[in-house]
């Protein structure tokens, strides 16, 4: 072995940290822990009679394709019929504004891949989805977070920033923003605080990036526009997945940007991984081509719907006064946040012990802060484990306090 | 949209241009047109009647997990699978030594990611695979070409390189080899040479990557061990993947390394798609395990076989005088070098005419030589194509002479 490994890895390799959530994880997958912590779909929204049809469907009437190596850009029915989703929801795009990636994560990899020089800066909320941060991070940018109110990204503190910057003669890359259900504090931006935002973007002249994984996940309220839609001029950036809405083990996500961007897109990606499984992108494509996607989704939606009812319900009827949450009207997430004094490592620790688990705040915030906080998942255990959780998690704050 | 997009792209896009090849494969996908320029492999190697068996079959009895989240690292029931068929190889490795990527171009793009600060140095073949200098690049690595005589990379230019470099103080982060069947130029290396190489690698304490898309498609001559197990102490990364011996559709490939270089490359995988498709490795795992791999291996080694004599065969037969070209003993390509004088990019536009196409050398040559050179691909085209295909190419360059 070479004498110096360590000291051979990439300035940003010597960095990376194993994502605490996955790591976490791990720990809380014994059978008698009710867990909180993951961001996963629930099994039971898994089409998998459908799936069993349709997979042997595509390999019957297109395996040689399906099988063969695709087009960089992912396949073209695929693309067409997610255009045709957007193009009935507002959206002026065609093809050409639309690339398919090896789910969501790949989209948060390639985008900081062409435009993050190390040292570049860009804005995120606070909190905000660890999985963006992580990637940004991977090529050295620099995290600028803007807290949230109810509203979602705070647009008085967005612009202090940004002028702070410009007196300074910088301009962040991006601005990275989850508008609908933000993972992780389930918070939803109505319209006004998305215009305010995209003035401010206009204004500075810099891009946002919309990441909405949810947004088709709501289960009360009224659906909002997409900001890629509201901004209209090709601002935005505006990334999809299927992981929430079909089934996370196909990797299928999809960026909709400029096709200026698309194109930049398409040549990293070439690079990164050369394409997205034909197979999966056909039998995707064949799912919403049948009608099962809408089919399906009203069913995923009716059972979240359940399920955070009866989280927020349990919070009502267990929780200690002083502690507050998020109730988002869509999405798989809450927030927690505990009394200013508390600490949500130490109740971490006692939680484990009444064998319930949730994610730590603080990972999702870029400046370390949020050591109150917690992120809650509603929509992986049963109606009746999240009563039952929330009351072993009532019960530990009870004790740490 | 923002004023400046060009301009605000990272240093690395605004060097990316499409892969040469990728976008010619379009050009050539026109149907009266035998196309040599693909790396593809032949749909009749499919196993469609196998896979629609499985598909269901994993979806019967394992489908909320192969639809879910799966572990970074991949699925162990696939890795101990790899790593029993290591074993008997001769490997001496465990399930930590190897991770299941998308494919091996992701591998490709995680290797540079934890060693690549811009600038670094990397030694690579003239020629080598332009997937791999690519990916390389897009982090900013200098390739530094080594010429191949028919055993491969030349050992003793390659001890000159290193020092040269040594004397400046400098090291390469790694060499990258394909030893065999070798893209494009499909030479095998003998293990005399690996071993030579080896021992520069040890006195230089540089890093080697073994990329092995092809090794198991043998058609005759003996089996070289792998570098890695020649080498023995964990000093070569050794790249492995399912879409030249399977299909390249799953996107489904693997590095084999020290677990030091495993750990980081997972970190690297979280942040860059989260996991490979658990369906597809789940697929993959029960084609392995119900022996249909090696079944299906003997068959395309034998139709390849076939179909690159036929193509040896037409060269000997319509290749006029002062053309030359590499007899692999296995893999899908081989290279042919043009007289000096001769430009194979005035040869390319002359045989589209004639209705065949192939690869330019020189997009293989990190220096920009090889402007004699091109690349066929023997696997993709029947045996009465490609000896129609070749007999229209010398056509070409008898017009060309």
């Amino acid at each position: 072995m070479i004498s110096d490994l360590k000291n051979i890895f990439s300035t940003s390799a010597k960095g990376m940290k194993r994502s605490a959530i996955r790591e976490l994880l791990k720990l809380t997958q014994r059978s008698d822990i009710i867990s909180f912590a993951g961001g996963l779909p629930s099994p039971e929204s898994f089409p998998i009679e459908k799936l069993k049809e349709i997979s042997c469907e595509v390999l019957e009437t297109e395996g040689a394709q399906a099988l063969q190596y695709g087009a960089t850009e992912g396949d073209n029915k695929l693309r067409e019929l997610l255009v045709e989703r957007y193009r009935k929801d507002g959206l002026d795009i065609n093809i050409n504004n639309l690339v398919i990636t090896t789910a969501s994560q790949q989209a948060l990899d390639l985008i900081p891949k062409i435009f993050i020089n190390p040292g570049d800066k860009i804005i995120c909320g606070l909190p905000s989805y660890l999985g963006g941060l992580s990637a940004f991070s991977t090529y050295g940018a620099k995290m600028i977070g803007i807290k949230l109110d109810d509203k979602g990204m705070r647009a008085d503190l967005l612009e202090k920033e940004l002028s702070l910057l410009k007196a300074n003669g910088e301009k962040p890359k991006f601005i990275y923003i989850i508008p609908d259900f933000q993972n992780p504090a389930g918070i939803t931006m109505p319209e006004s605080r998305r215009l305010e935002i995209i003035e401010i973007a206009h204004k500075y002249d810099v891009l946002i990036v919309e990441d909405s994984p949810y947004r088709e996940l709501r289960f009360n309220g009224s659906p909002q526009r997409t900001m890629f839609q509201l901004e209209g001029t090709g601002q935005v950036i505006l990334l999809g997945t299927m992981s929430k809405i079909f089934v996370p083990g196909f990797r299928i996500g999809w960026v909709v940007a400029h096709e200026d961007i698309i194109d930049k897109i398409v040549m990293a990606k070439q690079a990164t991984d050369l394409c997205t499984s034909p197979y999966l992108q056909k039998i995707a494509a064949k799912y919403f081509e049948k009608g099962y996607f809408d089919q399906n989704l009203k069913m995923i939606i009716d059972s979240y719907r359940i399920k955070r009812d009866s989280m927020l319900a349990a919070f009502r009827k267990y929780m200690p006064e002083g502690v507050s949450w998020t109730e988002p009207e869509g999405g798989l997430f809450l927030f927690l946040t505990l009394p200013e004094h508390m600490n949500a490592e130490d109740l971490f620790k006692i939680a484990i012990e009444q064998k319930v688990a949730f994610v730590l705040g603080n990972v999702f915030h870029c400046d370390g802060s949020g050591h109150n906080t917690m992120r809650l998942n509603f929509s992986f255990m049963s109606k009746e484990q999240n009563d039952e959780g929330v009351k072993r998690l009532a019960d530990a704050v009870k004790q740490l306090m």
